[in-house]
């Protein structure tokens, strides 16, 4: 009996174990997953045009195959296309990718992305998903899918042909079962219209399952500043950070060495500082001989020196004028009101900055309610588990009586929030909201009110305007009684002089 | 430049995707991620002693290492041990172990477990588990890592014993960071208490970090029944699992013969009336030649035919009496009341069954607020994503007023629900919350309506057995004026033997 038990110990791939946990990847819900799709191929291919330095030109297709069942999507960009050496990998091998090590500000999940898509193709109808990509004179043409015991790409009906150098791009399609296409919050619509509101430096068209089509032009010149690798800060790492660090970095002799060049802000004078504090531990040491209790002891120095904060330039706002475009571009608002607030720390080690955008009026109503909360973690929109997010959360205990909007739910105001940084404190691994650090949630609400205080001078402007002109009809009703009134008991005076003297005091008054 | 954007390309282990993404296992929050490690070792134990025919005796530990911050957690089990072979691989690589390929009734996550509880005390702390193995009358003992750019064991610190072949199980130590012991109702000691409610065969005992033991001995004789693999419904299965069950099983020329032998339900006129579904597709095809296409259209024919529902044999609950004992043995009420429901179907062809304990007060208050909601999912607690849990939902929506329960929220009132099946419908990856399906949701309110009959037929005995007694208060004031008033009037008569009349013929009345 006790010998059977271990008789189906077996190993599985990671291929294998998303299939059955596709949930883990956003494949949960049908409007979810077709989401997930779309925001998986729109999010590589911004991040592909803008390490490439292309101002990206992004076409999407949703084409329904069985209603509320089985759709078609399309994403075409004009990145920088992907060569064949890494093409499968990129799209038919799960955590391959380049993304994963880096310790930069970066949209997407981490390596899986793409080949997620391809996995729920093949699960869900069996197809593999269509690729052409043209990358240095080369167009390749493919079928790819994914050999779930061993995690590997298979490739089918290549063909390749040349094409001028000056063309290039990626161009995806597959067919998607267990998804449904709706116009909601949560839906491809709404993901790309947000998309589009933070990316100004793109174009954006979706072709919807209706024929629609709708058509985000770029609103701004400049591509967005280039996301570089950063050093950590010493109080944004734990031990264990410590340790891979000491262990991938090669080339140092001395840890003392390898903590001045691989943090910021460690000075020679500073690691003399640390080893006053740590009389057991030899910061001379070889990196690949520290143990965990020394990186523990380290990380605990740390904590107890003064330390010059981070620099901030590693975290990149979308920029308060692109903002402001592009919301008067797609919101077309009466007032848009955008915060430029410098970046902030959290946990003493890591910047991030926040940016509030407020728009009134216009369409926003029409859009559906009021009190429309748009969420971004850079840039790309986060539109589920809403309920648990720090933004979402902010935005409610904000008294927003106090700026003159009455009834937040009502009102056409819609409210953008874009925190950026190189380490998003999620909540889960869905990746859809933001955690309740205090740093960041004092920071958003700061840039709330900063935001609020904006509106309430445009509506109390409103207001007093409003309020006058209703004061300046309700007087001038009496001025004609008033004038004839006068010109009788005055016995002589010309009623029609006397009225339009009145008049005019009251203009002047009321102006 | 291009050519830069590629230069970063890895592949990466599982080991290193979930040290990154230790939320999708359940490592997130402080008193959670402690949950969490419970749980992984206390499941692998019942599973374990399950799959062995052992009655579990479990003893677990939580040492208080920093408050708030570091514990050292001990599970001790008689289960049958791991053998030397299968040990590194159970608790020091991702993605290996049984419990994976197989349709069966489970508790567990699949074969990440307890090798997540050893990357989290790797990354955490640095330090590796302790484990002792008896097995087959060796124990092992030896300390447990994870190389996690091989996602393999790493196993030192080895000495082997003889010992008592009759001596045998697991002890499992770690201490692990980021972690806080809390009483609270998502805390280790609330898990353990539910996990001993809904297994009254088994001994637990806990010793929390404030110096208290409890314990929860077994209340219930007869080991629970074992979980067998069972063959899927045609109603319970998409195209894709037909694909995978068509490459997967070895041995059929004939799809036909696959059908019949491989599934549940499927006879041969079953296959007749199939193939004239299906006039396109040859049923006689070698399983190894389907394509998706052809699996597309059988699982649409499948829809089509009138099947017998699935067996139920394989969904075991809990049982009645069991539960009974063990919510008497462990909450001290004055009324329980179990049901006693048969397996029900959803989707046509997964089964399923419901079983909802009921207990009015007693303890129940004394441990927190009333109107508990004990949640869980094939005998294991689900303890958190309370809100979007189909069970936490549908004891909102039942009108427990109709059943005596004034305020469900402060009353005396607990109830428990356990969902049993091969195929648990969970919202998400977290596999804490049950998904609204509908014939589950049905199932799950009339049960608890069941319930709350029998707790109102007790309630309004009760009110009744009040209102009587206060009634005959009421009136037993009255005799002693009445009789001697009547014998006054009457003149002659006794007032004290009219009394002892009066009173005879009321507690006649009331009794």
């Amino acid at each position: 009996m006790e010998k059977d038990i271990f008789k189906g110990f077996k190993e599985y791939s990671v291929a294998e174990f998303f299939k059955k946990n596709r949930q883990m990847l956003g494949f949960s819900g049908k409007i979810r997953s077709l989401t997930t799709i779309v925001h998986e191929y729109v999010t590589n291919s911004l991040d592909a045009c803008g390490e490439a330095g292309i101002h990206p030109e992004i076409e999407v297709w949703v084409d329904e195959i069985e209603k509320n069942e089985k759709y078609l999507v399309r994403v075409r960009d004009n990145g920088p296309g992907i060569p064949e050496k890494h093409l499968g990998k990129a799209l038919g091998m799960m955590l391959a990718g380049t993304k994963f090590h880096r310790y930069v500000q970066q949209r997407g999940q981490q390596g899986i992305g793409a080949a997620g898509c391809t996995m729920y193709s093949l699960v869900t109808t069996g197809q593999p998903v269509k690729v052409v990509s043209k990358h240095g004179g080369v167009k390749l043409s493919c079928s790819l899918g994914i050999d779930f015991k061993a995690n590997q790409p298979v490739l089918s009906e290549r063909q390749v042909e040349e094409c001028p150098p000056e063309e290039h791009g990626l161009d995806v399609e597959g067919v998607f079962g267990d998804t449904k296409y709706e116009n909601s919050l949560q839906g491809v619509r709404e993901y790309l219209k947000r998309t589009a509101i933070v990316n100004p430096h793109a174009a954006i068209i979706f072709n919807s399952p209706e024929k629609e089509r709708m058509e985000y032009p770029k609103s701004v010149e400049e591509l967005p500043e280039r996301a570089t690798e950063v050093k950590p800060h010493p109080l944004g790492i734990r031990p264990n950070d410590l340790l891979d660090l000491a262990g991938k970095v090669k080339g140092y002799t001395k840890l003392s060495a390898l903590l001045q060049n691989e943090f910021t802000r460690v000075s020679l004078n500073k690691v003399k500082e640390l080893q006053d504090l740590l009389p057991d531990v030899d910061l001379g040491m070889n990196p690949a001989k520290l143990s965990w209790g020394d990186a523990e002891k380290i990380v605990g120095a740390f904590g107890k020196v003064k330390w010059i904060a981070p620099a901030t330039d590693s975290v990149i706002p979308i920029g308060k004028e692109q903002v402001e475009k592009s919301l008067r571009n797609i919101l077309n608002p009466e007032l848009v009101y955008v915060t430029g607030r410098p970046p902030k720390i959290y946990r003493g080690g890591i910047p991030f900055i926040v940016e509030v955008g407020i728009a009134y009026g216009g369409d926003i109503k029409s859009e559906g309610k009021g009190g429309v909360v748009m969420r971004f973690a850079n840039r790309a929109p986060l539109l589920f588990d809403t309920g648990g997010c720090a933004i979402t959360q902010t935005a409610k205990n904000v008294d927003w009586k106090r700026y003159e909007i009455k009834n937040f739910d009502e009102e056409p105001v819609a409210i953008l929030v874009n925190v950026a940084s190189v380490h998003i404190p999620y909540t889960s691994a869905g990746k859809q909201s933001i955690a309740s650090e205090d740093d960041v949630v004092e920071e958003i609400r700061n840039a709330m009110m900063e935001a609020g205080r904006h509106v309430q001078k445009h509506l109390s402007g409103k207001r007093r305007e409003r309020e006058k002109s209703t004061k300046r009809k309700a007087i001038m009703r009496y001025v004609g009684q008033l004038s004839s009134d006068m010109a009788e008991l005055a016995g002589n005076a010309e009623a029609e002089a006397l009225k339009s003297r009145l008049t005019g005091m009251i203009e002047e008054r009321f102006e």
